[in-house]
């Protein structure tokens, strides 16, 4: 559920402004307006403005009394007032039609109660008025190709020759130190945004806005705690796949992620926090671990060309080294294909005899003394069609560096399409500096060029957007709700959820509601084999434990009895029963936990994962954005031990996987397309030969949770 | 199985001769056998003799026409002549006494059945003389203590001010490139040993030599591709612990795993690399992920003292900052302990009201306007007897960076026995090397930090030394076996399994094998409830698939019929029935499979795991060095998905995981007792009300499938 209401055109106006205005220019100069306004009076190639309404002038320079009286609107408005008037000046702002405002002010969602009654204003006013707007609580926007340092944080200070990334932080802080330490290493960035509260303009916002073909951006790094703007997010992860860009994550609070809605597998195990790592994932978003995996990002993407495929040769003097980087890479999800035999034969013709031409191919220490041919190993693979990236491990070899300095250059000129990346440990660090400035990605260490080459390859799989004609999504009418006092929702029982899933086609076991002991053995006699008898009354739950549930039963004496015994039982309890449930017993099989449920931060999702006692002990799920496709449930299960139980199990259909692939995406949909549908979860599927049932389920109908306090995300984001 | 022969004091001689002689220095001034001369009459101190058979004199330097000649025995002699003349030149050698040798020399295991038989004799003339041989094909040894420079490579050429760190290579290679690492890096090393072909001193021979107090070694980094001399590595780690030092090893070859004796699912799943890998890390080595990992490792200990326990506390000016450490702290297996209410209480009188005094520690930006106040919350740390290690986080601070570098310095000098470790995230190079000079660790990047802690940290758990009077090893007669042809082993069919089992007082289902039907019978009298018959004939595998198991048979009657049935079976398929095994049917329960074999490197395991059709599905397995105590079987179990299931499950005794430990206890013994016993599955454990019983199995006996062809490792590892 994303709050953001900015079209591109207002984005446009944040980055590419003729004119900006600061207001709440104080007269201390330390004040984060007043050095917001140095910064931008200094750099600021367009016209910049002043406020204040006290007074006139600061530094020589004219202030005006207020955004109206500076005769024509800008195209961006820096607020830095006490929170308090903040919103008066978005709405002049507003009023005047301007596009866009940053708010730097604290004292708004992270500051209790008043605060975010405030925010929420502030959301109200940029919607309507249709404003991009960053903040409140923002360290500011750098962008450098407009020259735009609305930023009151020292990071400007740094020479930036500009360049294809943009850093973007939900923590400003970590944001101006990937900055700086980007520029420090050589690598220009053209664009830091800091999101501070993201009350209204997202993450999801930004980074679509970064993936548009006119923003002159190819990598994008995060320094993230929420994929806020989910839709805007997974829509600018499928432009980066197309486009050959990469947006790289560094996510922080993994391990700091509270638990668990209780009562609910899917929303125990499948929390927050999996849900995003899944749906990034899924999306072809780089997890980034720390902060040198995305610096290494960029400086890979500053001198190479992205990779077409995820192939990678190796090329080295010593099989110690071969075997790390086949350990570093498959771990990395890329790949080192075996080589044609006809490829293998060309390298074997240039390395000695005992030496390796597989992949990773060992030509052994004779580097030393023919640097050249050692090269031209890697030549052969660049130019082979068979690897899209090719790993050069040097050792300490100074006295021929220059040599291989030499030759790795001209290769990596001859080869624009393919990138020659090179890892160099122990080399002088000046011979790396002469490669990098040469346009030959390098690295010391084995595991950051191989991270460095994730952010070059293509995405391992991306999610389509699901084609609504394909993804069978009926809205149905749900059963009305009476929530209890103080609750938005309702939990539905067992028959009920049963009625849910007929009503929607889904397969449950065959089987009916008894209202007596003659209507059970009736429902009893159209089923084939034994059956289930459960007791189904308001509130009734654990059954087992109080032996509501009779497990089978057969011939029509024993059902008389069992049910007769049931309805006892309720009267005994003082419940209103709702009658007996007489169910096929289904045989044994795999058990799987299927559902979907609207997340808070990622909207409708669908979850699978295995099912019974193993649901918790192993705590496997993968989720994807609802409504889904048939091959992202594919995509999912083939990531789960569940999967492989599914493939391996005798006695199931062929195509079980399919099955409970196609049941995902009907969870999904329904989810996806009822807006009260809050959560349905089947638990346990069983799949067995009698095909894919739904032996239980729990269903919650009401009100969506997703809180409107007017922030997307709460606290403070420093 | 290691095939070490050598006493400490062989390597002594190694790694401090008084006097080293090079045999084969060839008048080429860049053959191996010049260079290591040369390298030799630069920087030893001691006697150094150059023998070459033709050549009386090379650069002015009178040479020996053997070794003999010199007159009196070398403590060190370096082999460097062609391979066919090696074993003449060891001979000599050891006849003179000489006590350790390195050779230089390739064309042996790593070049054929010839090279292989050749250095099978080299580690018999080794054993024979009782000498230390490292190599053959080895890059040589430097030990800076004693000046010895006895290497080729140009690793030499760089300055060493030599430190408390040994640098140890099964690619020499990658070991040079490690040793130079941590030289470019200020970090000084006492030695570099390339193990070469590693045929008779191993990689844990060394280390062990290392971890002696005499040895003045603090923190030994490796490059290994195969734990050799497991038992020496085992003991080696266990004095780590002890004396607050460290083993770190960066394994490569893990993708490149062959799978998998069939038929064995303790063989297929626990393959050597997962053997490895538990018993390293159940021994308390640190695995490093990449050469970064080491290099940090080094730098840590270079300037801090090792930590006493595992808890860290984290002082950020960032939330985002924390969040991110705490997951990378958590990943790493180290601890964030919550602060005590008091130490909250004094860290909140420093920090802003809005600040948060939990750890991780987030002081919000006041750090910019009082680097000293932010300090005093590293120290408030720091002396609070709660944390271990201080990590302290700064961004780009430059312009109050010599505050922080002077009050950082002092609070690492009044608290030595606790390590304070900076993350300067974007701080300029200057101030980062001058925090270092005065002896603070210091990193970059978040992870490599906490990767560097967890050098620092004592392990989580090292395994005992089993206490012969504890852990049961009974040594029993195993049945007379007779392989087949070409075949050095024999797997005994499920009723000899049953009666070895029964013979070591492990617990099996009730039941006997009977002979006809009259004998099932009354087999079956004396069991309580329903039983299994099961046909035993010699080969006769995949038994249920023909018919061959009954299960949930009970009365006379049926016993009798079923029993009849089976034996006309085993007429039908011509093979030579045993009997019919009637058994107790054992109730269905959580299945386990466990286990102990004979591995080719680690000697004997004990291995448990999910078993059933799980066992593949999720590959799940421990393994532990044999004999092994109660607490490491309970570790190993506590690390397993069958750990917790065993926790959760209900109606299962309390203790079960402490009898599933038991049953391990015993396996481990068992075969560890038993050289004729090379492997003993077992395979359902079912652990259930009926208590832990084994419900199937398969034993291998006969030799000892450890090869001795003279290598504890085959091939090149230059």
């Amino acid at each position: 559920m994303t709050t953001s209401v900015e079209s591109a055109h207002a984005l446009d106006a944040l980055f590419r402004p003729a004119s900006v205005a600061v207001v709440g220019v104080s007269t201390s100069p330390t004040s984060p307006g007043a050095r917001t306004f140095a910064n931008l009076v200094r750099h600021f190639e367009g016209e910049v403005f002043g406020v204040n309404p006290a007074e006139p002038e600061i530094e020589g320079r004219r202030l005006a009394a207020s955004l109206t009286a500076i005769g024509r609107p800008p195209d961006l408005v820096v607020i830095a007032t006490p929170s308090e008037s903040v919103l008066d000046v978005l709405t002049e702002a507003g009023g005047l039609g301007v596009r866009a405002a940053i708010v730097l002010s604290a004292g708004f969602a992270e500051a209790g109660e008043e605060g975010r009654r405030r925010q929420r204003l502030l959301v109200e006013t940029a919607r309507k008025y249709g404003m991009a707007l960053i903040g409140p609580n923002s360290m500011g926007v750098i962008s450098k190709p407009s020259s735009l340092f609305a930023t009151f944080t020292n990071a400007v200070q740094v020479a930036n020759a500009g360049g294809r990334v943009a850093v973007v932080g939900q923590s400003g802080g970590m944001a101006a130190i990937i900055y700086t330490i980007c520029l420090a290493h050589g690598v220009g960035v053209d664009h830091l945004v800091a999101l501070g509260n993201e009350s209204a303009t997202t993450l999801g916002d930004v980074v679509e806005w970064m993936m548009r073909p006119e923003s002159g951006v190819d990598a994008v790094l995060g320094f993230v705690e929420s994929l806020s703007g989910w839709d805007q997010l997974a829509k600018a992860a499928r432009m980066a796949a197309e486009s050959q860009k990469v947006i790289a994550f560094c996510r922080a609070g993994r391990s700091l992620q509270g638990a668990a809605a209780a009562g609910s597998h899917i929303g125990a195990v499948a929390g927050d926090e999996k849900v995003l790592a899944d749906l990034a994932a899924a999306g072809g978003i780089v997890a980034a671990a720390t902060l040198d995996d995305l610096l290494d990002i960029a400086k890979a993407r500053h001198v190479a060309r992205p990779m077409r495929g995820r192939r990678v040769g190796v090329v080295t003097a010593s099989g110690g080294a071969g075997s790390l980087f086949a350990d570093l890479m498959v771990s990395a999800g890329l790949e080192l294909p075996e080589l044609s035999p006809e490829l293998q034969k060309k390298v074997f013709d240039v390395i000695p005899w005992f030496g390796s031409a597989t992949n990773p191919v060992d030509t052994t220490a004779f580097i030393q003394s023919r640097p050249e041919e050692f090269c031209e190993v890697a030549e052969i693979l660049a130019e082979s069609d068979e690897v899209d990236a090719v790993m050069v491990f040097l050792g300490t070899l100074d006295p021929i560096a220059p040599r291989l300095v030499r030759s790795l250059t001209e290769i990596a000129e001859r080869n624009p399409a393919v990138p020659v990346v090179v890892t160099w440990g122990g080399g002088s660090k000046r011979f790396k500096e002469d490669l990098w400035r040469a346009g030959v990605a390098t690295f010391d260490d084995p595991n950051r060029a191989v991270r460095a080459l994730v952010g070059l390859a293509p995405a391992r799989y991306v999610a389509a957007v699901p084609d609504p004609a394909v993804v069978s999504a009926p809205s149905f009418d749900l059963p009305p709700t009476q929530p209890a006092e103080g609750e938005s929702t309702v939990t539905l029982n067992e028959h009920e959820v049963r009625g849910l899933l007929e009503a929607a086609g889904l397969p449950v076991p065959a089987g009916a509601l008894a209202a007596d002991a003659d209507e059970a053995v009736a429902i009893a006699a159209g089923i084939e084999g034994e059956t289930v008898l459960k007791l189904i009354a308001p509130g009734l739950e654990h059954k087992s434990d109080i032996g509501g549930v009779v497990v089978g039963v057969s011939g029509a004496d024993e059902v008389r009895s069992q049910a007769e015994r049931l309805f006892a039982l309720g009267r005994e309890l003082g419940v209103a029963v709702d009658g007996v449930l007489v169910e096929q017993r289904v045989p044994a099989g795999i058990e799987l936990v299927c559902g979907a449920r609207r997340d808070r931060v990622a909207g409708p999702v669908a979850v699978v994962g295995l099912g019974g006692v193993l649901t918790e002990i192993i705590g496997e799920m993968a989720v994807r954005a609802a409504p889904l496709t048939h091959a992202d449930a594919m995509d999912a299960l083939g990531q789960l031990f569940a999967g492989r139980l599914l493939d391996h199990h005798r006695g199931i259909g062929a195509d079980a996987a399919g099955a409970v692939a196609d049941l995902l995406v009907r969870l999904g949909g329904l989810v996806a397309a009822n807006d009260r549908l809050v959560e349905l979860e089947c638990n346990p599927v069983i799949v067995s030969e009698a095909g894919v049932l739904i032996c239980d389920g729990l269903a919650v109908v009401g009100e969506d949770p997703v809180t409107s306090d007017g922030s997307s995300r709460g606290g403070s984001h420093q």
